[in-house]
């Protein structure tokens, strides 16, 4: 099991995901500051692991407050912080708000106790995710043929979760019951997930996979060498329309156009029943230097304009079904997840 | 006008697209086999320019000739050698055969006389390319609304060509008439052309350009911030399929499905009389190395497989109209392209 993120001895230790594939290096975080800098240079990144890594950061922010005055504003600060990390996971807010449940319910305790429930549904969070991507391979691995090929975008493996991966966890649990699955990575520009960490998650467990630049998928489709395309998901509206990272729109366009099922493979705590549909979803606009840049070397004007949406919104039209740990959803969605909002 | 490429003192000169738009260096080509090496290895690029290079490569080839004994043998491997430098580009072949018909009308003549011959022509297709380009964007041009945004793939400009450009030289023609234009130029991995050819030529002119990755495309569409795609092409088939830069059909797909109209701009010397159709357009697969690295540096592992087709085919239906230096041709395309075929 890849080690994304980690409590131990009072600090939370992630893999620093910029620096793979070649270089596995841990960063220690000892305050919730870190913790929230790491979520926005993307030193973890993927929905479900930035809400194990806010969790986390809300833990280690309480751990490190010494008296009991102004309790309630110091969780407020804590809160707000890692709250404004990064707007679109909607995984991110579920797990501040978990978090902000216990600590409501718990902060008549001795503040040592307090302390200590929170690690505690900061550890549970994590675990229950890591449970959570093996359901979702469990339902989902009969989706998947003994001699399909399997499209994937960006990363929505092991190292976007707390372990095993939602899209790469239904591609896991295909590979474990035997069957022969060949995956085709795009590499994901501008970070560059499928190329860096994609490709090294699926290579350390010997299933096959072929790295192309995101604008081959139309070919490799009009070929006919792609069976199913999965991604992940950052956040899911009511009516099914998902917020996954950019690029995947046009993927489920092509799809459509050639006939080929489209999976979004998420944890039911990825949907926002609070939004009615996907245009209300924020959309992050990153910094111009991760398109103009790739490994601080400028590949064009230094100066030259750039937009840089990290995040697109694939209508529920183009989805074939949402998978998740509590079962496969079919369209109308609207009545597929109402079951899951409780 | 930028230097794409040049005769001067019995040598070709071309700018090392390679290096720009960091650093503007020339290469000097004293032989045909550097002509052919700098066109497998990218110095030059574009279909139009590629053709350009391989008729001053044939003429180079001549000039180094001493005696006339062999002269058709060697003129059969000069030929040769530049002929399998990159098998997409229809521009290629066809600027070959036109030198050899120059060369078989000629050979009977002193060996002098007959370089000369042999250097005119290959000026005078350079020359023509450049005319084309810009009766191109004359018809072009009023397709082009005022405040109109134009998604554009890879470089289809002055680089691209012996100067103005095919896709670009219709902005530059828009613009020219007062209109104003916004282009958003797709980086265009793996080669880059976009973030590196077309944003320098664009902004060197003032043009507004903002660079995009090539997964943000789908964004843009369905946000309502793109007018009309234009992209070159490589080799045209009788009924209009279209193989460009891999990515083209992926864009001409997203354009179907938000109703944009999706044009193709080309000199006739792209259009391939002897094929009925793009399936039979041989695709070129270059090296992993493309994907797996940038400037020399491993954005993934060293050893993960790749595929890297160049080109894709955008079927004939996916286009709106091709913009030829003899017209706008509509569909149907095994009408409209016969006219031409003479």
């Amino acid at each position: 099991m890849l080690p994304t993120i980690e409590w131990r001895k009072d600090k939370v230790i992630m893999i620093d995901q910029r620096k793979l594939p070649k270089k596995e290096v841990y960063v220690e975080c000892t305050d919730y500051n870190q913790v929230a800098e790491a979520v926005e240079k993307m030193i973890i990144r993927g929905a479900p692991a930035i809400g194990i890594a806010a969790a986390y950061g809300v833990a280690l922010g309480l751990l490190r407050i010494e008296n009991e005055e102004n309790l309630n504003d110091e969780f407020d600060r804590i809160y707000r912080r890692l709250e404004r990390t990064r707007p679109t996971a909607r995984n991110l807010f579920w797990a501040l708000e978990k978090m902000k449940n216990t600590f409501e319910k718990n902060k008549g305790l001795s503040l040592t106790k307090l302390k200590q429930r929170m690690i505690q549904k900061a550890v549970d969070i994590e675990r229950e995710d890591l449970e959570t991507n093996k359901k979702i391979g469990i339902w989902g691995k009969d989706l998947l043929k003994d001699g399909q090929s399997v499209l994937t975008h960006c990363n929505a493996g092991s190292l976007g979760t707390a372990g095993y991966g939602t899209a790469l966890g239904i591609i896991r649990a295909a590979v474990q019951e035997g069957k022969k699955i060949q995956v085709y990575a795009d590499e994901t520009r501008p970070y560059l997930q499928g190329a860096r960490l994609t490709c090294w998650e699926l290579d350390r467990e010997n299933i096959p996979v072929t790295l192309i630049i995101d604008n081959t998928a139309g070919f490799l489709m009009q070929k006919g060498m792609i069976s199913v395309v999965i991604t992940g998901a950052d956040r899911i509206a009511r009516n099914g329309d998902t917020a996954n990272k950019i690029g995947t729109y046009t993927i489920a366009v092509l799809a459509k156009e050639h006939n080929l099922p489209f999976y979004v493979a998420a944890p039911s705590n990825t949907i926002d029943f609070n939004l009615p549909e996907g245009k209300e979803i924020p959309i992050e606009e990153r910094d111009p230097r991760e398109v103009r840049e790739i490994g601080g070397r400028c590949l064009t004007l230094p100066h030259v304009k750039v937009q840089n949406p990290a995040f697109d919104i694939t209508p529920a039209r183009y989805i074939s079904a949402i998978i998740t740990e509590k079962g496969i959803l079919r369209p109308p969605y609207e009545k597929s997840l109402k079951g899951l909002g409780r």
